[in-house]
C-alpha cells in the first residue's frame, strides 16, 4: 500500500510508493561530465568576459585579474536590476512593482573541470563563507527582503555554463515556499513552544531510519515526507533561523558535510545533476525562535509530471528510509 | 526594468523579464511527434492489455472490445489503491495515512498518431465529459477530498506513453496548492465579497491585453503574474467553483476552446509540449461563493531552475501581454 506522508512543516501532503520503490538504478539520468571549453568566461584569464568583480577570495593578482581561488560576480543576464527604486503600484486588483534586486553568480574554482563534490573540502567551506559574506552585505540595502542562495548542477538542473558555479538572488520580497515555510513552522511553534526543526531532529536522532549521516555541528537526513528520490536536508543542530549569523567552525564543518553529501550521491547515482538551496529566514527580521535554516539539495532523476507543479503534490518513488540506507551504506576512501 | 508581479491569488511573486522579452523561435523544444507503434497498449485491440475499463464511450461492441471512442481504464502502476481504509496515524510529530484512491487513464482516441489539438472538436469535447462523468461517481466515495484532472502531452512533460490520452488522481486529501488558491480566493472574498476570478475576468476584458479570445462560455487569458511563457488559462464566465457542475453546452464549448488554444499553441510553438490542469473545489464541500474552476495549460519550454521548485518563485521571461498578442494574432484554418 503507498504511503502518504504530510510535510510536518509546510503541511503538504507526498505519496510515498512502497511497493515498487526505485533503487539508484532504476532512474535514468544525465550524468554530469565537464567537457571544458576554451571560451569559458568563468575561466582565469576570462576575467573581462564577466561584468566586473564583487568580490574575491585570492591569493595573488588584483581585481578581475587571475590569481583567484573563488571570484563573485553580477550576473551577465541578470534577473533583477540593482538601480532605482521600487516603485511599488496597483493596476486594478493586480500588484506589481520594479524588479529591483541582485543577481550574482560565484565562480567556484578556477578549475573548469573539477566538480564540488571533487574539490578540497577547504575549497566547498569557502563557497559557504562566499554566500555568507555576499548575504552579510546584501542586507544592507533595506529594499531586499530575502536572499535565495542556490546551486544548479548541470544541464538537467538548469545551469546553462559547466564551470562550478552557484547563484544568488536577492529579492524585495519574501518568495511563497519560503513564506510557507515560515507559516507552517510558526504555527507549530504557538502550539508546542519549541522549533520543529529542533524536534524533527530529535526524533530522526531517535529513530535514526532517515539519517545519512551526523558530525558535531550537522545531521543529513533524507525527510520524512521527501517530494524526490534521494532528497536530503543538511540540518544544522544549534538552533539558528539565520544563515548569515552562522559562525566560522559551523561553516567549516558545512564544507566537508557537503562534500561528503556530493561525493555519496555521486557514487549512488553516477555523477546526477542536482539542485541545491539554502533556506534561511528573511532579511530585516530578527533571529525568529520557530524557524531554522538549512541547506536541502534535490538530484534530478525524475521529470515533474503535469499535476506537480500544479497542485504541489508529489509522487516519490523511494521512500526516504531506503535513500538514507542506501546512502549511509556508500563507502567514501 | 524587470517587472515584478504578484499573482492576486496565491500572493505569489513571479519576475516578468521585460527587456530581452522571448519569443516563440528563442525558445528550444521537443516537437511532439508520435511515432506509432504496434504493442501500444491503448491502441484499439489490445484491450486486454490494460486492467478493465472503468466506461467507454463507445458506438459498439461490449466493454474492452473495440469499438469505443473513448475509453477510461485504470493506471496499470497506480501512485494510489481503491481499497483499504485511510488508518489515519501519528508517527511521533509526523502523520500519515495509506495512500487511498484512484488513479485512471483516459485514453482520449482509437487513433494512435492524432493528437488532441488534431481531433474533432466533438472528440476533445468528450474528454471534458469523460472528466465530468468520473469525477461524478468519484465524489460518491467519502474517503476522497479532491480529484486531480490533467493531461501530460510529451515525453518532456512527463507522457510515457504516445498514444493521446489523460489521467485522473482522486485523493484523501487536498493539494497544497489547491488550498493555496482556495485560501487566497476566499481572503479576497471577505474583503470584497466578490469572487477573484470573476474581478479578474472583468478586469482583463475592459484592457484586452491579455485576453487571447473569448466566447460566450469562456475566456482565454494569459494570466498578470505567469509563471511561464505562454502560460494560458480558461475561464468560464459564469461563476461555478466545481467542474462537475458543468452543464453540457458549456462542455461542448470547452471542446472548441481547447481545441483551438491548443492548435493556436501547436501553430506558435511548433507543436510543444504541455501540461494541461483542470483546477476545481475539493470535493464533499458545497458550492463556493470565493472558488471559480478553471484549466490551466502550460507549454513546456523552459527549464525549471533550482530555484523555482525550492521557493515557489519564478521567472519568466515572456510578458503574458506579448504571449497573448502572439497567440491572437495566429489565424487559424
Amino acid at each position: 500500500m503507498p504511503d502518504l506522508r504530510k510535510d510536518p512543516i509546510t503541511g503538504r501532503w507526498v505519496i510515498i510508493a512502497t511497493d515498487r520503490a526505485r533503487r539508484p538504478t532504476d532512474f535514468t539520468r544525465e550524468r554530469v561530465v565537464p567537457q571544458g571549453g576554451r571560451h569559458c568566461p568563468f575561466c582565469p584569464g576570462h576575467e573581462k568576459n564577466t561584468p566586473p568583480e564583487i568580490m574575491a577570495y585570492r591569493g595573488s593578482g588584483g581585481p578581475n585579474e587571475p590569481g583567484w581561488s573563488l571570484r563573485v560576480v553580477p550576473n551577465k543576464f541578470p534577473a533583477l536590476r540593482v538601480e532605482g527604486d521600487l516603485d511599488k503600484q496597483g493596476q486594478g486588483l493586480y500588484d506589481r512593482m520594479n524588479g529591483v534586486g541582485a543577481h550574482e553568480v560565484i565562480i567556484e574554482s578556477p578549475d573548469h573541470m573539477t566538480s564540488l563534490a571533487e574539490m578540497p573540502e577547504k575549497q566547498v567551506a569557502d563557497l559557504f563563507f562566499a554566500f555568507r559574506d555576499r548575504i552579510v552585505d546584501l542586507q544592507k540595502d533595506p529594499r531586499l527582503r530575502y536572499v535565495m542562495a542556490f546551486k544548479n548542477h548541470g544541464a538537467a538542473a538548469g545551469a546553462s555554463l559547466e564551470h562550478p558555479h552557484s547563484q544568488l538572488i536577492a529579492l524585495p520580497v519574501v518568495p511563497n515556499r519560503v513564506q510557507e515555510e515560515l507559516d507552517g513552522s510558526l504555527r507549530y511553534f504557538q502550539f508546542r513552544e519549541r522549533c520543529i526543526f529542533c524536534d524533527i531532529m530529535q526524533q530522526e536522532l531517535q529513530t535514526q531510519e532517515r539519517i545519512v549521516f551526523e558530525t558535531d555541528h550537522f545531521l543529513v537526513l533524507a525527510p520524512y515526507a521527501a517530494r524526490f528520490p534521494f532528497e536530503l536536508w543538511i540540518v544544522p543542530r544549534k538552533h539558528n533561523s539565520r544563515y548569515a549569523t552562522t559562525e566560522a567552525p559551523v561553516i567549516h564543518n558545512l564544507g566537508w558535510v557537503m562534500r561528503t553529501v556530493l561525493r555519496k550521491l555521486d557514487k549512488a547515482l553516477e555523477q546526477p545533476p542536482y539542485n541545491a538551496i539554502i533556506h534561511t529566514a528573511p532579511l530585516q527580521v530578527g533571529p525568529l525562535e520557530h524557524y531554522h535554516w538549512h541547506v536541502e539539495i534535490i538530484p534530478k532523476l525524475t521529470k515533474l509530471a503535469g499535476f506537480e507543479w500544479g497542485t504541489g503534490f508529489y509522487i516519490n518513488p523511494t521512500p526516504p528510509e531506503e535513500a538514507a540506507r542506501f546512502l549511509r551504506d556508500i563507502g567514501l576512501p
